[in-house]
């Protein structure tokens, strides 16, 4: 079954810089956004409120945010790993907080310092602080489809964590294959756990295309349920753990995929191109994505 | 309904080398091909019988099978255009020979110089060369999903074209996506229309991974009942109709993902990953494949 839509939300200005070695500049960041905007994206992971130490990157979140243009219909995603980023990004005026929590304890550790049940004790907080503040709260599963420390994640693991995420109403549940390693069958399964497991909740994917398979996999979750997608313009980023590998799924190619195959995402291909292309001259390097390279078609007449 | 196996033919040899502008030795293409053999790859388009002053790449194709090593468990292949090539094929001791017909005039014109309904008719002369010889005879549809001239290619021209092609009885109909521009529900779609047109016929898929979306073509074909793929190790090779974009999908990737959704190749991926970073250093540049970059998942202990 497969809809007639889906929601395409662009990470490129958070995971997809996150994983650049060249620093933007403030600005730079918001072209980008302004940008994403004006290929018709609405919603968009502006920055992470993490530690500057840790992601230097992400050390201007608080000045991206009081500079982003502010629309009725563009909603600005922050994403937080622990209570303080979350009282950070409702100071920062973010319109909806991505709480992450990692599905394996040592992967957890190495990103956020303490194990996956610390991080989890932070979530009704982090819940309760967005409503108290009229904001939406999203909670990731990051990992859900292997950990680069503990090798396969069971489905079991991931249901028992999404109803744990569950019980403070997310707006979205997401499953994120933070090193890429998924295929096509375990998107279905562990989309089906979990939709079994908590029918109510929409569910988002966010995939790495490191092995080659995230364009597969958004195939495989489209058709299994998923709701919304994960995307990168230029498909920038990369994988800490795979030095070489590429980033996120880029952008541009799975709307010329989306396009073709009749699903509707709202966002304009040639403004994605032409972002994927200012891209690449901003960052220096050839852009994963393939469509900014191989171009469009059909051709326009 | 997705199979428990499935095979793979590579085409490094032929359609990844063809495009790529540094010409290799006659014996670095033998020792593709016998890397390939050593990964456990049973059919190998080794070369294709062309005009060697268009295709210089090819120049070697009665070296290559003059030396390639003969075993009753590989199957190799060589590619024609026309009935001088099959007849060149043949002597030159290939097991099959690929025909290969155009669904587009224009790049019919393009490509072999003559209207598609001229290359057909070539058709029953090299069937019956092959089967006076012994030999195998298999029929691609080029271009099957889109034209870099013509722009959309219908599904009834595809089925008319299978139908001229199954008259003679091919041992597979191979359904190529040679610009790279196919989606899921193209490759859907014709799939089960020349399938629902030609039931006991097998069909094979080329993919290129031009516009990001073969890997994902390559599970809806498999799950479409198509029973084997075209790759190339490394996904070297390229598009003449876009500078700059990627080859053939690529073998390791291809692997890495059908092993781990429990459809057997019986290749093994460590000697292909292995090949891909020796490709690499021949070829002097990275190759598009990723698996050689990332690494297989979960790392053996």
């Amino acid at each position: 079954m497969q809809p007639t839509s889906t929601t395409i939300v662009e990470v490129s200005p958070r995971d997809g810089l996150q994983n650049e070695a060249k620093i933007l500049s403030t600005e730079q960041k918001l072209e980008l956004i302004r940008r994403s905007i004006a290929a018709g994206i609405k919603r968009i992971e502006a920055t992470s409120f993490v530690n500057p130490n840790r992601v230097p990157q992400m050390a201007d979140a608080e000045a991206v945010m009081a500079a982003v243009p502010r629309r009725p219909d563009i909603q600005y995603i922050g994403l937080a790993l622990n209570v303080r980023g979350a009282e950070r990004a409702v100071a920062a005026g973010v319109d909806e907080i991505n709480y992450v929590v990692i599905t394996t304890d040592k992967y957890n550790m190495a990103n956020q310092g303490c194990l996956t049940a610390d991080t989890l004790a932070g979530w009704p907080k982090v819940a309760a602080m967005a409503r108290a503040a009229g904001k939406t709260a999203t909670f990731t599963m990051a990992a859900t489809f292997g950990c680069p420390f503990e090798g396969e994640v069971p489905v079991q693991r991931v249901v028992d964590l999404a109803r744990e995420g569950a019980k403070e109403n997310p707006s979205e549940i997401i499953l994120a294959d933070s090193i890429g390693v998924g295929v096509p069958t375990d998107i279905e399964a562990k989309v089906a756990a979990v939709r079994e497991a908590l029918p109510g909740i929409p569910l988002r994917c966010h995939f790495h295309n490191t092995r080659n398979t995230g364009i597969a996999n958004l195939v495989a979750g489209l058709r299994a349920g998923v709701s919304g997608f994960d995307a990168s313009i230029g498909g920038i980023g990369g994988c800490p753990f795979a030095p070489g590998a590429t980033g996120n799924i880029p952008t541009e190619d799975v709307v010329y995929m989306l396009n073709r195959m009749g699903v509707e995402t709202g966002v304009d291909l040639e403004e994605l191109i032409d972002t994927a292309k200012w891209l690449s001259g901003v960052l220096e390097k050839t852009m994963p994505g393939m469509l900014s390279r191989a171009g469009n078609f059909p051709r326009a007449a």
